[in-house]
């Protein structure tokens, strides 16, 4: 299985300490060695970095790690490969564009994609996540020619996404720069910093006091597979919750009320 | 104007010797400040890099230097902006999936781009090279659900773009990792290097002896807006000339039988 970190915020911030953590796990403090990628949006624009060497010791990453890049909204996803062979063009995030926007999306966990509605998006590599993918776009492309509103789009992904979730087990995060979506099956939890800042403690000991760093009206949101820091309160969402985030708030949400029954849970 | 930059070869190539050359002009020995971006195509996936940083002082190309990644196909592009802001949604080259392929497109001139014929691909910044890029690849999708032969796409890209090229200057390169299509209006320079190999003697004075990297089998192509060595024999493609290289080779070619007359030349 992979692990997933998402960072939806209303100020554009350095992902930098989180990003640390979560790589230890790509080699050095867990085992998702095959591939790690990173995708950071700068206005409609969208930087990827990936590479099919583990994280912990990618230069990429270094790169990333080095260059501090502040986004509103930052996709990132370590490799433990399960279905289709570790190459770049199976290295998540996976992106598309719909609608005039890029959209980014990176999945963990194995799902059995049937047949799309049509050809308008097909996958490059031979990932069961980008095939996940490139239905949902194709599905809402079909639904809505033109772009609807985040409500809508967040109802159809919501309704689209619980049918493939259907055959295995569909955690996700997608995003268009503007918000992120996060879909739930086994493993998925947040935590919405905002003032009274404090500190946190990363699972390796190291430690950040984000009152160095925040203004007051502040608020950065953290989603990831596995909690990253000790002392904060994450929220871990149910089998079948969706969550919509904008400006580092819960904008819609859907608690889960599935339970997935799934052998590989 | 911009610059671009495109290498075609039988054999995974270092681009660097060419690249070195290529990013002075932006920023150094000329004037071409306003960004810059390179795609390696890796496999069926593509690795780009851009900034809206000079090429020449941008730390993204430092890395890309130092990187020496090798491939079969390497588009770059340094941008004057012409139309458009400067940003990263703005920077080629710009990237498309068709028929579960990544296109990798990078344009030179300034065209007045008409309605695309429906919006399966839709522009995400404000250029009118995506718009063209949109349109080549909305009218492709459009005659071809399915992927048609090499020879059937070569020929849907000349009727297409010598369409776009009625109302503006289009040199382009266009790339799906297999082939590499060029497109001149103005100025478009390609050299084929083959065995026997001999020295090259770039613009800026270093010599490389291709003879230390090359095999009697290889065979690389660079193609370019200005020739980048003193001592290659460069062919200058005509107006409205094509050329489909592929290994190295050319496979399909149209000379150019209509001269442009175009206020910008």
């Amino acid at each position: 299985m992979c692990q997933l970190l998402g960072m939806n915020c209303n100020t554009p911030t350095d992902i930098t300490f989180s990003f640390e953590g979560f790589r230890r796990r790509a080699g050095l403090t867990d085992h998702h060695t095959d591939g790690f990628g990173i995708a950071f949006f700068e206005g409609k624009g969208v930087r990827i970095f990936r590479d099919n060497c583990p994280g912990a010791s990618s230069p990429m990453a270094d790169l990333v790690s080095q260059y501090r890049i502040k986004s509103f909204n930052v996709i990132a996803h370590i490799r433990k490969a399960t279905c289709g062979d570790v190459n770049l063009e199976n290295t998540h995030p996976f992106i598309r564009e719909i609608w005039g926007e890029n959209w980014v999306f990176a999945h963990n966990g194995t799902v059995d994609v049937k047949v799309c509605p049509n050809n308008h998006y097909q996958p490059i590599g031979s990932t069961d996540s980008e095939a996940a993918f490139c239905c949902i776009v194709a599905s809402l492309k079909q639904r809505f020619p033109q772009k609807p509103s985040e409500k809508e789009i967040f109802d159809a992904i919501v309704d689209i996404a619980s049918e493939i979730a259907k055959h295995g087990v569909f955690n996700f995060i997608l995003s268009n720069g503007h918000w992120m979506i996060a879909r739930c099956s086994t493993n998925l939890h947040y935590v919405c910093r905002k003032a009274p800042f404090g500190t946190a403690l990363r699972d390796d000991d190291v430690m950040i006091d984000f009152r160095e760093y925040t203004e007051e009206s502040d608020k950065v949101t953290i989603i990831t597979t596995q909690p990253l820091t000790k002392n904060e309160n994450w929220t871990k969402m149910k089998n079948g919750g969706y969550v919509f985030f904008k400006d580092g708030d819960v904008l819609f949400e859907i608690e889960g009320t599935l339970p997935e029954c799934n052998p590989h849970v």
